[in-house]
């Protein structure tokens, strides 16, 4: 029998075991500062199944003076980050996994239908906060290497597994473990794809851009100069910018894209009083970053951008708008069209699931695109799962998905790493 | 000697009175809650002259139950209003004098150069809170009165005094003093109007606009609606409707103002992630109200003219921009241009200043609407001190301005209510 084909039996017997995996990992409340007892389930885990395991605490000079590292925090006590490597058999190349721990906040509980650290199952779905993003693509990972384990297919490459904290806060826990030693030939993050394939991912940054304009009394308004009028002229120099930089995109896998890399503006505020002329407005965005151009580069290009406003408006001569970079930054990540990875995850998926992947560009960083500026590491997300439902009320995933996704990706691994018998 | 003489004589030998007047006027902390010191005074003063005064704490179903009531208070122990008459010999005109004694908070107290209710006189100039707005120009009134007093110049026509608290928070104070029977033939305001005369005033009343969207992922926003973006084209249909309202207006007064009633949108706010596409913004505004329409004739026209912005974008139909009205209301307040009056204080002010006055529309409202409106009471604004300086941090007033407009006052009761010998 066929690797493939007994992977599939064996998972198909033992679902169960991953399902009860998942409601244990969804019931850790693992948000920031409190990834202890989440991570010590994936650490028994990995020792289980044979991997060399590292369990630390991030932090240190390397780490907090990297370029890369960016966290609101500078001490991560509680909050373990958990590393391994499976050794093979040797001659065959190497996979990295990479799956973060820590989830957002539940917000409003109230919002909630069932608890939401309860890995409550109806229909098909397990809910809780984290169940898409990402503890359904950290079950996938597992349940794959379980299977080879149980199944007796040792591999030629190594296989090693990220387990991270901080993704939801900057990326500080890949970041340390890239530090540590722990890379591979490429890398594999099951990221809520919603099973779809993402060669490439978009980066960004948030920026933060100061309007000014001179008060006056409301009911001589034409004294002073609204911040809140010339934020109109803002707003559409902004859009023009997103449309230059979109224009200049030839990646194929945007075509179907309708603005490949926005330029949000999500946030808007400005003025104190309604009878007041505004004399500053703040509005905080995301520019999307290319894969192929650097954070910095894009970060110049929208700086400079907004030093030409002052030939649309005479007013901004003498009053630049001022651009903030505040927040996290993700990095955009890629692996190449041609690379075999993609072509070998490609075709695990049309084995198992009768159809072909699509294959798309991610809208959203993760991070891979550490992985792939800090490490070189070509990187592909593909997971279970679905952004929308992500760091909302009553998050949940398609259990069938976590399943299919770990047999792909166990499929993927014994091509990639190659069986050793 | 005639009176004129006689008066401008006094009242530079009694000058010094003035300023104490003044000084222990604005020493007194009288913001809302707090107005029974300064009252007092007040009252003492008028019962001097010859008033029969009455003080009193304004409040009853009457006030509260008024169609022009507005206070965001609704008890108002520790606010005593004064008003009180000076009964003429008869056969004259009646004048109205009101001033407000309530002053809006010091604020960040680090900001004044000397402590804001100190009184502290420098270069002609008298400092503190209220100096401005409106205490200059209530010892303008009381300084008038007590040279017609001290020189024994009796009027034909009754003087009615409205010392008022609650100006800044909704005219409370001066609609309880209307309702209370203190009314005249004709009044005058001596708010800072930098000894400009205004026969007419501009009224207001604030709104907040909700503008809808749709939320998305900042780096997919493409499948949200921004309710940034919706806002520009709420700001140009605002710009709009303004553009039409000013247009409409002949009043030879605005013919220098750029804008005669502006629609200022003061305050903006909305979303709240700078990669989420906003959902919602908030506007808060300040709707200048013309002399010769109502303010409900007014808020009916925003609310219509925003019912059209389907025609401009089609989001609009199914998501209209929501208006809702806050705050105070200042009702327009104006005198006919051939009104007797005027023509006298114009004839007193350049008298008294050697030159002719200004004569303009006020851009902001003061008590004056409701005495035209609620009591049917023609009203000229017109005293020293400045807008500029009101509300402000080193608030101050022209020592010299405070004894002109009291002599162009003085003047002006004299040829108004008919000195009797």
């Amino acid at each position: 029998m066929q690797p493939i084909t007994r992977i599939r039996s064996w998972m198909e017997e033992h679902k169960e075991e991953a399902i009860t995996l998942l409601q244990q990992m969804v019931q850790c409340e693992s948000t920031q500062g409190n990834e202890e007892e989440v991570q010590q389930i994936v650490a028994n885990k990995l020792s289980a199944i044979g991997f060399d395991v590292d369990v630390w605490d991030i932090g240190g000079d390397e780490l907090l003076e990297h370029p890369y590292f960016y966290s609101p925090r500078q001490s991560f006590k509680g909050s373990p980050n958990v590393a391994g490597r499976l050794k093979g058999k040797g001659g065959g190349k190497s996979i990295l996994l990479n799956g973060h721990v820590d989830v957002v906040p539940a917000g409003d509980t109230k919002q909630w239908t069932y608890p939401p650290y309860s890995g409550h199952i109806i229909n098909g779905r397990l809910y809780g906060r984290g169940a898409t993003d990402m503890k359904g693509g950290n079950v996938s990972l597992l349940f794959a290497l379980e299977a080879l384990h149980a199944l007796q297919i040792p591999l030629k490459g190594d296989v090693v597994f990220h387990s991270v904290v901080e993704e939801e806060s900057g990326g500080a826990g890949t970041l340390a473990a890239i530090l540590r030693g722990y890379t591979a030939d490429a890398a594999i993050i099951p990221e809520p794809s919603h099973m779809k394939i993402f060669p490439i991912q978009q980066g960004s940054k948030w920026f933060r851009l100061h309007i000014k304009g001179r008060a006056a009394h409301g009911g001589t308004r034409y004294h002073g100069v609204s911040a809140i009028e010339k934020s109109t002229i803002v707003l559409s120099h902004v859009a023009a910018l997103e449309e230059k930089r979109n224009q200049r995109i030839t990646e194929p896998l945007f075509q179907h894209i309708p603005i490949p890399i926005p330029i949000n503006i999500g946030k808007i505020q400005g003025g104190d009083w309604p009878s007041s002329v505004a004399d500053l407005v703040t509005m905080e965005g995301r520019l999307g970053v290319m894969p192929g151009e650097t954070v910095d580069q894009a970060e110049k290009e929208l700086e400079h951008w907004m030093a030409g406003l002052g030939e649309k408006d005479e007013w901004f001569k003498e009053h630049p708008v001022e651009v903030e970079w505040f927040g996290a930054r993700w990095l955009p990540g890629s692996i190449d069209s041609d690379h075999p990875l993609l072509g070998l995850l490609k075709e695990q998926y049309e084995a198992v699931m009768k159809q072909p992947p699509k294959v798309e560009a991610a809208p959203w960083g993760t991070d891979g695109g550490l992985l792939s500026q800090a490490a070189g590491i070509p990187i592909i997300v593909f997971g279970p799962g679905t952004t929308e439902l992500a760091h909302f009320p009553n998050e949940s995933i398609d259990i069938d998905h976590v399943i299919e996704a770990a047999e792909i990706i166990a499929g993927t691994m014994v091509e990639w790493c190659e069986a050793a018998e």
